[in-house]
């Protein structure tokens, strides 16, 4: 497995064009459409949000990524398409149709996402104007930069491509992904679109999505807010020229979602890292669970603490925190006998602290990324979280961000 | 039923005293013992966290209340005692024995409930020294300042008492609180104590405190983190002319229930409105609920929401954020049918939005009492919840409170 930075655009067969149609900042000051093509029906497969509100576009790409193909995704951001009733799907239908209308292709071959702002209506004219274009000139595009295109409170583009081998054959995994608030447990989260050259058949390609996504996405938390929006879309061309990956049984799976779980996993703590406000990335490692979904449990809700994430941007060693989110988790555990670790050093035995180098854990929690091992010994499960510090900053963007 | 500021000394037949004895500030700068005592045994009830990491003073504290008499009680801040293992359980037997020693009673009839930073060693020597001089000086207090005496992160004292009238007979009902951050759904929650001069039975006072609890303190969210000393303790001591209350079906248990939500839900009201860093209540109700648990579960996860308090604290108008909130509470609700009003102004109708004045909106969010309505009309449940919202300062607090 070796990586690359080249993103959607690694796997073979696969263009795109980002523009700024104006849809939430006047138009061409800032990216905000990304359209993605291939040339013919790829595999498709998608996990969306299990909100009980679902914007139009998850509802609508849900209905359409059934039939197992597609060949092209429109993305926007500015403008979730979240909570505009009837209005809403009719343009969320208008915008797919525009863009089969302009390939010539089948409507339910096209897939939708959105982000942004909840509730407002979606500036219908400038979108599909923002579509044709996309549409005339999606083989030219100079910018490569779809990462770009879908952010909202984003700071940097988030994008990562591998390439594997199986049976002597490379193929290419490549995504993009955005979310830095509304970022939370148990869901499909933010929007990722991930391309590959593989040739895979569409309930392979969907049981591997899965499966990446639950160790990845589903391990993520900013700020224990599941998003209306969340969306993650992959689609498989076959340009590769490995045999036919059928089934689950078929030779190169294992190999193809190994490659997948890398993409999604670097994406997850991309997006952790660039956490609304964040100043560091948090990895939580819980093991000696009683089984694996009580240690992602437990490591979602220290994830989830605004205690915790807190004392780590303050530089506070205050692991007492820590162990009352451990305790007030819906899962297994016994306070007399957690062992904890923060930045490799051993902060408590059987649940008891140890004495404290201060200065030490001070200058150890200043770094950029912040190591939590938390041990349970009641079992044998575990889970690794991947969450970020909260700031006086994460409060200034989510105060003002409609305005 | 009438109200008066007398707090804990409201009831007749309470003496207090409070002291500073050096537990995490140095001797005689800031209140950090309170001792609570009454002349003979009274009817005792408690409610206590239902996290599983429990400080020692709680699963002292449930011992000794369960036998429903009591006679003193001792509250420090300053220090949690939680996760110091065995000493810290022996530490806290030392506290109840030093002040049953004191009294000349028996240790079972003292309870004892502490709060302040997790995992460190309390001072035995001044706090064993605080208790001497609390014991011996107790009918000479001359500050009544209870309510100071317990606040660790808190701005301001919470007390309130009520006199209500049983069969023509006066009873008082007063009680103080405290409790800032980790301050969270399901439990019972933070430091309340509460004495009454309530003629009443053991079984009818647990019974009430229960249910006072569940209506108050159980409905109150300042971060969505459950402390590991969550206590509530409540002291009748029959000195009131009423016949006893004797079951839950005896004459007056309806009076005195409603007066103890009262108190109860006063205090509960002033915690939520002194949260870390809170500039303003938030009043949420939830109504047309599938049953009032549902209400509950989808009030407290709107109250949890860091979206939609740094929202509410920047003026945002962002309703977004609740709706979506609502659909991922783990509670029944239909998007398509939910009514949002904020400061009295609807919001929403059937999960649509509606034309927004921006400017009054802003005007409105900008008062100190924030209303929040949510009408899912599905069914007859309802719950009302109290929070606060999440400003700059609330990170400054936690960022820096170990040190």
């Amino acid at each position: 497995m070796s990586t690359n930075e080249d993103g959607l655009l690694g796997p073979k067969g696969f263009k795109i064009r980002t523009i700024s149609c104006g849809i939430n900042t006047p138009k061409g000051t800032r990216k905000d459409m990304l359209l993605i093509a291939t040339d013919k029906p790829a595999s498709a497969a998608g996990v969306f949000t299990t909100n009980r509100v679902k914007a139009s576009p998850v509802l609508l790409s849900q209905s359409h990524v059934s039939n197992g193909l597609a060949q092209a995704i429109v993305v926007n951001s500015g403008n979730a398409n979240a909570c505009n009733g009837k209005a809403g799907m009719s343009d969320a239908e208008s915008m797919v149709n525009e863009v089969a209308n302009g390939m010539g292709i089948a409507s339910d071959l096209v897939l939708i996402a959105s982000t942004g702002v909840i509730g407002r209506p979606l500036p219908m004219e400038c979108i599909l104007e923002g579509i044709q274009e996309s549409v005339t000139s999606i083989e030219l595009d100079p910018d490569r930069d779809a990462a770009q295109a879908i952010m909202t409170t984003d700071t940097v583009p988030k994008e990562h491509a591998i390439s594997i081998d199986i049976d002597s054959n490379t193929i290419m995994i490549g995504g993009i992904a955005k979310g830095a608030g509304m970022i939370c447990p148990n869901m499909a989260t933010m929007i990722s679109v991930l391309t590959t050259d593989a040739a895979i058949a569409p309930g392979a390609l969907r049981a591997a999505l899965c499966h990446a996504t639950d160790s990845s996405f589903n391990c993520l938390s900013v700020d224990g807010d599941m998003s209306t929006n969340d969306t993650v879309l992959i689609l498989a061309n076959g340009n590769a020229t490995n045999p036919m990956i059928s089934t689950e049984q078929s030779p190169g799976y294992p190999e193809f979602v190994a490659g997948l779980v890398e993409v999604c996993t670097v994406l997850a703590k991309k997006i952790a890292r660039d956490g609304e406000g964040a100043t560091k990335l948090i990895e939580i490692e819980v093991v000696g669970a009683a089984s694996d979904d009580e240690a992602r449990a437990i490591g979602m809700t220290v994830a989830n603490s605004a205690l915790v994430k807190t004392a780590i941007y303050g530089n506070d060693p205050n692991w007492g925190r820590i162990i009352c989110a451990v305790g007030y988790a819906d899962a297994e555990s016994d306070p007399d006998l957690i062992d904890l670790y923060l930045c490799g050093r051993q902060m408590t035995y059987d649940g008891q602290g140890l004495l404290l180098d201060e200065p030490d854990m001070r200058a150890a929690l200043s770094s950029e990324t912040i190591p939590l091992k938390i041990d349970l010994k009641i079992g044998a499960g575990k889970a690794t979280i991947w969450t970020c510090d909260m700031s006086h900053e994460y409060v200034t963007i989510n105060a003002e961000y409609t305005t």
